[in-house]
Order: structure tokens, then sequence, then C-alpha cells
């Protein structure tokens, strides 16, 4: 599916006249920085400028593209399948009015066309994709920025959505794709290509139902074995179930079912939309941590309410080796707590993070570190971050600096390290659970 | 306690040269805008100037003044407080140095002068006040907007981090209080003063542990009967409780004991930071909210998301009544789902939400309203903040636009008219849980 995800020339086939999906999707592409063949269709011809370049809209495709993007009403969609046998590979189908308003017929035919012309489909009634390493945008959703996520989507406005608050986390993606009605490729192609996708460390599903378990089962145990899978399932109330089956169709079925395939599977369950991102953020960074944590804190409270949820959670406070105490004894000011949470008091300054930061890093005893900061006002949040970036340790570490304006300058500093700030010492608790849940 | 929150007058005592605490909290006083007397003191005179105005320092208090911000050195401090018997009514002892570090007698001595004194004490080893509507802020934390929540929270450190947490999340203060090692008001205190504050409307409460736990119970049932009150317990687990106990050398006890009791006198518990803050804005909007919701939604995994979450809190999804459905059908286009999750679908525009949130509210079956959106690329998020702000509906309406950059002309618009974003779906849910539990 690379020329879906990396393709080498796209053609888009819409009106293109101003408000236009395909326009939007036009410039998207445009302004994301595709470098290969773009090409704007539509019957009635003409010119289109977007983003300081212009385009002559071909009436008919004439030349071999990787991928077709379409957005054209959707009783003509597999008519023009048809036509560009041999002149595409994959299609995305954004047009809307198939199966997911009882249009089963046209859906059929769309199934038939593509499987007569050889051409593989995504959608219809989905919101494209993205395949950002290949810098190429279809789809008129937010641009991201490249990194090792790839999400898929069951529903394009929770994946719009998603990608938007992908950004505000600082999430980086390798891919989005909203498969919509599925009518040829689903989650389960995509899950095993985006195990196979180098670019990918992470892969993120949102679903509200599969057709074929058996199939999804087999593609899930795949794709977790190849890297971690987050799934967030709608659907799973009896009230969210019925609404989910409204709104795409599809049988959401028995959540105990879903819910023991997942485990079974390996897969990561998370409740929350914010999980889902506090958990990609963590793959991002971390393969996995095994679940014996020392907690190092310039501030008693957050450090305890680190302690709590982990705890809940079923992760260990590391007991520090006596070694490992007597180092920390030796350079810490009196006040400061060697016992795991490790407070290293609010006047804790760069260097004090980052001897305890290497030596808590060498103790046996300890599979990943959480380091907290909450920054008093003389010392400044980059600071921290800095010891951070350079402390020599060789196992994962997860960052709650606090909030907001106080630390700015540090979290950004992190993000230009490729650390990313878990905001609240909850939250950062639940990444080390993630990351523990992938330690075979 | 008024003297304190709502000053007329204030003296700071410590060192005002560069980089010194008592100078930031000069700072901060000058810069909130603080419209009463403010005396800095230090026995050698000279000048400060911050922010543009100048001060001469005075070698020792002369005149009475409501309130005096203390950061001179902890063996100092019961000294001067007995050479202010009758000059103030009220010292914040930011100084550290006592019980919290095993020093025992010095804070007996603290007791002791202030009692001989008349005068009452927040701290020592705390972090200071905000009066918010009285603009005084007196305290170095970050300071916030005037709203109605008051913040009681027993780690400095956290409360300087919730502080900037609820700048971010766009929370109004009404007042917020580090006390310390509570050697004279403690938590108790605060409850009861705030409870009969008119600026506050709901109270949130951040502690590790209590030392009179009959005192505290009291108070905590006489402030939930005026408003509601958030409690983040931290030390709940075994370290953490363990941790806690190192930290502020207060027993964090069992956990068990604490819930039954926040339980018992109707205190609504989170467990996490953020969900602190969630809760806060619910209660600075809404008293309390019927456990019967209507969910409004212009994209349908969101709403299933949402679905999902309200039944797994306990909250039903109201049955709308034949009459409301009716009514929905008459203007809706036939695509939209009248069930339910309402699903106002993709192009739902300012005229769709506002109709359909009237109608819904007017329904007898509807306690609370759910609206979600997630503005499609030609559908400006404002648009539907407007609808939201517009609509004609006397119950509570909590709001979910979705993410980012995608929203942030719409939040902002909700901002201005009170009424505040929850970013997910489920977190939009569980401000419903909450103020439904303060439903009697």
């Amino acid at each position: 599916m690379d020329y879906f995800f990396y393709p080498k020339s796209v053609a888009i086939f819409g009106s293109f006249r101003k408000g236009s999906i395909a326009r939007e999707i036009l410039r998207n592409i445009v302004e994301g920085g595709f470098e290969g063949k773009i090409i704007p269709v539509n019957p009635k011809g003409g010119e289109v400028e977007v983003s300081g370049r212009r385009f002559i809209i071909k009436r008919k495709l004439d030349e071999f593209v990787d991928v077709s993007i379409i957005v054209i009403p959707a009783k003509l969609v597999p008519g023009l399948i048809r036509e560009l046998k041999g002149l595409t590979k994959g299609a995305v189908v954004i047009s809307a009015g198939f199966s997911e308003v009882g249009n089963v017929e046209l859906e059929e035919e769309l199934i038939r066309a593509a499987k007569e012309s050889g051409i593989r489909i995504i959608g219809p009634n989905c919101a494209g994709i993205f395949g950002v390493h290949g810098k190429f945008f279809g789809s008129f959703e937010v641009r991201v920025n490249p990194g090792g996520l790839a999400l898929i989507s069951q529903s394009g406005a929770f994946g719009g959505a998603a990608l938007a608050m992908g950004n505000e986390e600082n999430v980086g993606f390798s891919a989005f794709v909203s498969y919509g009605n599925a009518a040829d490729l689903d989650e389960s192609d995509f899950l095993r290509y985006f195990a196979d996708d180098e670019n990918t460390k992470v892969i993120a599903l949102y679903i509200e139902g599969v057709k074929d378990g058996r199939k999804f089962f087999e593609a899930l145990k795949y794709a977790t074995s190849k890297k971690p899978v987050i799934i967030l399932k709608a659907g799973k109330s009896k009230s969210g179930a019925k609404a989910a089956q409204s709104h795409t169709g599809s049988l959401a079925g028995s959540y105990e079912i879903y819910q023991a395939a997942f485990k079974q599977a390996n897969a990561i369950e998370v409740e929350e939309m914010e999980e889902l991102f506090d958990a990609a953020k963590a793959f991002e960074m971390y393969k996995e941590a095994g679940s014996r944590v020392a907690v190092i804190t310039n501030s008693g409270g957050p450090g305890v309410l680190a302690t709590d949820k982990l705890e809940k959670l079923g992760l260990e406070i590391a007991q520090l080796s006596e070694d490992t105490v007597k180092k920390l004894r030796e350079f810490l000011p009196p006040q400061c707590s060697t016992k795991n949470p490790i407070d290293l008091i609010a006047d804790a300054d760069y260097e004090r993070y980052k001897r305890t930061i290497e030596i808590v890093c060498q103790d046996e005893n300890v599979d990943s570190l959480l380091v907290i900061c909450v920054p008093p006002i003389f010392i400044p949040s980059e600071e921290i971050a800095r010891a951070i970036i350079e402390a020599k340790c060789d196992k994962p570490i997860i960052v709650n600096f606090m909030s907001g304006e106080l630390v700015a300058n540090g979290v950004k500093l992190l993000n230009d390290h490729d650390i990313k700030n878990f905001p609240t010492p909850e939250r950062a608790a639940k990444a080390l659970y993630w990351l523990s849940k992938r330690k075979s």
C-alpha cells in the first residue's frame, strides 16, 4: 500500500471552485510540500490556483498516477473507477452517499468496479489519508508534524479532532487514514500495513465495530507482534452501541468480546481520547518499560500524587539499593528525601537533577524514571529540562513539568529533544503503565 | 478572616534585594492592582522599586495593617509576631524551618506568640494567599483571573502548579491559600470561611492529611451544605502515604476513613489533578444537574464516546419525548439522528444547533445537555459557539469543542461568555457526573 502513503503522483477528482472539498485537499497537498506530480481533474477543465501555485485542470486523467482522490457525486464514482483501470493503483473515495445512508447497492457496485479494474479503495465516506513522511496530505483535515504515530480511524470527524489534538499534545505522526465504510480496505489491512511500515513506531486505532472479527483478530495479533497498538473502542455502553450502529451502520457487537480479543492480542486498550494520545506519546519515545519506577521530584505533593497513581495501576515504587541511597546522600542536602519518591526539594537545580537521574538510572532495582518539576520562581524550567536532556541514562524517563506558562520554555526545550511532557503527575504515571504493558 | 482575603493594607517583612521572595511578593501585589496601602519593612531600611512604583522600606512597622506577610529567618518569626501585637490582625508566614524540618519547638513558640498577640497565623512554611476579588496577590505564585474557585492547598508547590494549570484551563479564582504547617489556621477554618464567602462558588481542597479529623469533618459538612467542595486527597496508596508523611509530617492515615468521610459529608472526591479543575469549571458555571443527559453532536464518533462515558458513570441517556422528536424532525435534514445522542451531522450550522438546543431544553425528560462540536472545514467554530451562547435554555449545558487550533476562536468566544470548554467528550461527560452528585 506504499502507493497510498508514499505516492509519487496523485490525481484529485472533483470541483475546484472556492469552498469545495477537492480544492481544500489540493491546497493541503500543495502546502504540505508534496514533491510528486499533482493533477486536478474535472470534466469542465479550467484552471485553479492554490497557495501561489497554478494548475491546469485536466478534463480527463490521461497518465498514470499512484493514487486518485475522489470527491464527486456518489452515483458517478463506480463509473470513474472503471475509467481509471490501468491509470491508478489506489483510490481514496471521500464522497458520501453509499451504505451509510442505506445505499448498499451503490456500494456493491463500487466494490465490483474496483475488483474489475484492479484498483484498491479506501472509503467511501471517509476524510482521506496522510502519508506524513512522504509529505502527502491527501485529506482536508489539519496537517500534522512527522513522527511515529499511525492513526487509523473509522470515524472521519474523530480523526479530524484527533489530528488537531495530536498537534496540541505534540504528537508526531507517520500516517493517518480515515477508512469510512471500508468497502474494500479495512482496519485489518491498515494494521498489517503499518505493522511493517518503518516510519511507524506505534499504531492507534479508533473503531466502533469491525465486520470480520476473525480477520481483525489475526491482523491485530500480527501488528502487536511488531509494535504497540493502542485501541479506543467506541460503542461500549448499551446506548453507545446503539448510537454507533445508527452512525456507521456497523454492529458494535458485545463489548466483552472485543475487550477479550484486545487483551488476548496484547493490544493496549484505552478508555478516553486523551489517553490515546498519552499512550501514543509514550510509545513514540519508548518501546516498553519495566514496572519498578523511581519518582524524582522537586516538590512533595506532586510526587505523592504520582506515587498514588503508580501504585493504583499496579506498578511498583522501586526499592532503591543501598548503594544508590549512599551515593545520593553524598551530595544531596540533608532535607532531601532519598527514599522513593526522591524529593530534591524546591531549590533543586541542573546539577542536582542530572546527578540524581544518573545515579538512580544505574540502580538495578529501577526499570524506569518519572521526573517531576514544579519550578520555583527563581529556577527556570529550561535548566531542569537541560538536566533531563543531558543526563546519561538508557532507561525510559517520563517527564511531568507543571504547569502552563510556568514551564512553557522548559517544555519547549524538551520537545525540541523529542522528550514529551505529560501535564499532570497522574498522566505521567499512566504513560509508564502503558509502557509496562508491552514488557514481555 | 476578611482581613486576609480582602485586606485594606498590607506589610511585607523580608529582604527586598533583587531575586528575593519578599520582593517577588511585593511585585505580585503591585502588579495585581492592590488598591490598599503597601508597606515593605526591613530593619536596614532603604528603598525598593517594583514595576515602576517606588517604596520607602520602613525599618519598623509603626501603623496598623490588616495583614502582614513574613519572609524572614524562621528563628526571628516568633519575636516579630510579638512586636506586631496591635499592629496587625493576620500574619502569613512564608518562612520555612519549623516543624516540617523537625523544629517543633520553634513552631510551638510561634503558636504561643500568636495567641499572646491576638494575631491569627497562616503557615508557616507556606506559599502565601490570594484574595482575587480584593485584587490582593499575597504570594509569589502566578496571578490568576477572578472567578468562583477558592483553592485551599496543603502543598505550596501543588498550589503553584494548580494556579498555573487553572490559567491554562480558564478557571476563575476567588481565592488561594497555601496553609503549609497549619500551626494556627488550618483547612477546616478555610473551609468554613469560604463556605460563607460570597465570591466563592466552589471550594477545591488539596490535602495529604488532617490533624483534627472531627473538626475537619464538621467543617466539611458545613461547607458542603453551602456550596460544592472538591477534594483531591494525596497519600492514598501505601507508598504515597509514606511519602506524604515524610513530606509534610502529617499522618495521611487510612485512606478508607477519609474516603468514607468525604462521601458522608457529600464532598466530591476526584482522583486526578486534571479532574479537580474539570469539576471546578463545571461548578463555576452550575450548582448542580440532574442525571438525564441529552447529547447533541455534529459528528457521530465523539457522540458515541460521550454516551459511553455517561453511561459508565451511571448517568442516563435521556429518553426524548415524542413531542421533542417530532419538533426536531420538522426541521432537521433526514440524515440527522433524532435519537439521543442527537446527530446534527457535519454541516450543522448556527440555526440547526440553536433550534435543537432550545427544543431539547424544553423536554421534561432532559435534565442537562452535552453539546459537542467538531467543526468541519467550512463552518467556523465561532458560529456554533454563538448558537450555544444565544440559545434560550435554563438547563446546564456542558460543551466539548474539539480540538486545538480547529476551535480556538469558538472556545475563546465561549470563554468570553463564561462558558467553559471541556477538551474531550469524556471530560465533558465527567463534568456532568460531578454536577449530578450535587443534585439532592
